[in-house]
């Protein structure tokens, strides 16, 4: 067939993605990743308290609050000065326990991780750029505990990063920017530990519902992003 | 390995479930389901204009609406007083794409149907028995529409429905109580038309990341649960 | 005159009412209350610590919340997701005022009993039928912490009962139907002891305001139906 | 018995009322009301514009609106600054109902009448007091609009005013100051037409449930009262 | 030039202005200030307890809340019953800002000072009306906790009051009415000590940019006005 | 005196200040400004339709919106999911009026540009910065205008910037940071057109009460600090 992707990238090619550590002087731990031309800035801010229900447990916590500039988007959005829309509470839901998932609470300590998750510019992707990103924060952030001796061992169970894969026009495509996602049939999340494994898959059929053999191939495709999503995730870290 | 179910269930079996049509006298279409200790009431509200973004367009609209009765679970849970909390706003998403995904809106014409789903009582899989209920009602709605002949075609393009599946103690089993879900390392809610191809897939590693394996155990377990659900609505269509 | 009421009732006729205690596995006392066509589920729920104003006196508190599905009514009637509006605070308050007139809160004991009233379908006099539902419950509730032994005495110091009666077409009517409420004159809601004591009396003037002789005649037929309303209570309770 | 009120007067007799007529230069109809220690400022608002749901249909509306300043109570009370309470609802939404029952919403044509009744100091009675107060205020805007030949008719129907009785200390007492209403068994607000008719009644049993002998006492009372009232409002209306 | 201000005052003199101290029975400390058609009730009202960013330090806290009845303005303007708007909230962070800064906390000792001012009548200037007049609610509230021996020492560093100056037809002119506001190019508020050093000092050009011979201009007719001010709060707390 | 500022500049001295224009792919104009350690995302989004009290009127509109991120501070402050605070509201009421004050808005037609102010990151005089960088975004945003012929004129009658002056430790200085804000004495905002006339000025004691004299110093300084930021202003829109 002779679809081409609007940025000629091959069907299972990631953006050019870049994670920049240690972009804001006061978080515990912060970068901003930039794929494609979506931009986010994570950080990761180190509370000494815990949320109501696990307190006096001696098990930690981590959290997210995701949300975009009012002209991250060619549009302008309004500001969700009542409390967050659906869509956003879904995404920070999202990151949350994608994040929670690959920390051991108990080393982490009667303290709260929040992932402040600020879309900057956005051209899809968003909540999985965000995740991605802000495991390099709160890695970042917990060196920094252990360096501060304020904890022992590092609470951090493994890496985890998240890509997009959907079907466009009939094809499996990787990574799909706003463009893409407009026009997809079937959009789906993955996010997934540096073993491989997965933490979270959200599918949704957009127009089209999809056979089992085109999720077989979108989770190829997903394997092929991940590799080097913890590749540049790595380099960030040991920057 | 000697894991039994609490309820002495296989592992492939869903649990008694049954629909009854019908149930309230004013709506469009209604349908109480019943899937072991979870009841939900769905009705179909149909009415004649379609929210802002889609007036003039000739287009319709399927959206809904889910809540708990206060005591539907073992404590009393707080009404949601104050917008809708992150979960409910993340399941009527749920229910509302899955339910779109089999309705024509250019058949539907300009006009919007609501589904409202009442968790009566809960014992686990309340949004997946929300979504295999609501379909009964939208189904019943739609019939009402065209026997009065505000519609000339029917504007169902598939039948719809849900069932969760998950890893429980190591084991991957179908249709998880409340109790099973507590004690889930893996929970996935996977919606599927009566042709066998997904509408929405969310699995959520709860505590433990899990393999590409395991994933393929659940969808085969879901199919499984999907062609008795199927079975159950049709009857209660015919009924 | 020849003004015959819509369902063949005599005027001072209650509708065919019927009470099914029980019906929710987990809350401490429950009950479906069906008058005519109005159906209520009444749940009680017991929670071991009272509101702030109440703490350390070792004295207990009974509230009440009432809502309705979003299709008990003819046509759709949005959820309250910013706080509930006036007439629905207007009948909470009255119901729980009711109910706590007949509860001795220093023998119940500093724990308070959440009466939540959930209006499944509509067709008028719902706040009676709540009153007198919500008492099933909340006895149900007290004779299962008397069973426990988490207290000595009933706190309950009598039974209590609603009913409607009003003025329709020049005549006094007992139990208003939502079809004749809506035409009514006057419309007045009275709650009572067993011993056919006051505990509330609301009435208002729709149309046209009403003479003492009218009052007069509307509490006679009131009398008349708590006197059934308390017989149904009791075989319930005795069920 | 014993008993004597606090301020010395006779058991069916009202406090020192005193209605002051247009004492804001801005509103089309206004009266400060003081009954005892409490004072209420009653301001009508004349708009070209009716509620939504009557637009079109050549009927006029009048709604109220009631508020306390903090310091109106001899402890300081919170402002609402999000939604009325339920209190205050109740009230607003009695005093709305109260004056409505006075008018003929043909005659007053497509425009709406809002009352606000603003109480500045507050020892018992204040929606009696209003309900009171917001008739003057209602009738000076009602004489304006006719004035100015803005209508032709006068809407109003009848002059309404409203009274408080009770039973206190085992005595029926008529309009309860506020430490009377603190101590009070039952308290009953009557809102009454001129010609001796009522259009609201609410009787409540804060303590002790209260008999038919009881109420017809309170009525009788309630009528000293009400003489009374409709006097005083002639005279600042005449003034 | 010939431009006459509408009620024919000097430019620089103030309008008629009156204090009545003592006004609320309940409130430690009270006054009613009218400037000209602009009265504002003012209350002080002592908490024994401060904001939690203040406990166990042994210091107290001022804080003013702002609000307007609805018929205070020439059209009604609706209630504010979701949270304040931005113009209140600036407006109540300005009295309360400047008249903390005239008190010694330390002095006050860990309660705190709730000024409460209620505009029953807005002809321009309340804002500035406020702050004069909520400086004498604080004085007799701080009297009373003298006399009652709850303080030791007065807190109160200073008198405090505050006016307006403009620019308008091209001339300064002080103490603006709101027809004189609604035509300024330019609105300056003055928040001055008794010494004559300022604690706030807000200029606006509202149409055309102020020089800085016409800012001069106008602190010295605000001068003018604050001697007259600080006269009129002494003669209000000495009678 | 041997106070020192803590970045060692001079008393009448601005910070290192950069602007960079064009930097959102999205929005017509926009500029990220750099004050010290204070840097703010200005972007300016045109809108065809105006608020709706000028509709039909042939003007157009500026307004402002201010927010920071959560770690734009050095210990994380919670996002405004509720109403914006107090604080933000005088902010963006103040960005939004210098703004305006320097468009004129028939030249600008029924059109609306939304000036949003986001903070990455904050060191004292935020509100300053945003003045001045949100100039620079409405500047291109109105040239992009003007090219593309949907004015024929610039609306923007100057440029316009903003500074703040303040004592700390008895001295005058000119732009604060925010180690600096949190000792002054008096804290002001000075807002100017390129003709050195007043837009904005608003000084606050935040301790001791402020004389003439300090004054008249300050504003010296102001004027110092503003000649810079035009400059810098210029070169970023020559650029």
């Amino acid at each position: 067939m002779s679809f081409v992707r609007p940025d000629g990238r091959g069907f299972d090619q990631i953006r050019n993605t870049k994670i920049t550590p240690n972009i804001n002087p006061y978080a515990e731990g912060s970068a901003l990743i930039e794929v494609g031309g979506t931009k986010v800035i994570c950080t990761a801010s180190v509370e000494d308290r815990v949320p109501l229900f696990l307190r006096n447990k001696g098990l930690g916590w981590v959290t997210a609050e995701y949300a975009m500039l009012p002209r991250a988007t060619s549009t302008r959005t309004q500001r969700e000065t009542q409390r967050p829309a659906g869509r956003t509470q879904e995404i920070q839901r999202l990151i949350g326990r994608s994040l929670r998932a690959v920390v051991d609470t108990k080393l982490l300590g009667e303290r709260q991780i929040y992932l402040d998750c600020d879309v900057i510019q956005a051209d899809g992707g968003t909540r999985c750029a965000s995740i991605t990103g802000a495991y390099v924060a709160l890695a970042l952030a917990c060196r920094k505990l252990l360096k501060q001796a304020v904890i022992k061992t590092s609470p951090i169970l493994s890496s985890v990063a998240a890509v997009s894969v959907g079907v466009v026009g009939g094809r499996v495509v990787l990574d799909l920017s706003y463009a893409e996602d407009s026009e997809a049939d079937v959009d789906m999340n993955v996010v997934c530990t540096a073993a491989g494994k997965f933490i979270e898959l959200q599918g949704t059929a957009e127009r089209e519902p999809f056979s089992r053999e085109q999720m077989d191939e979108m989770l190829i495709a997903a394997d092929k992003g991940m590799e080097q999503l913890f590749a540049i995730q790595n380099s960030a870290l040991e920057g």
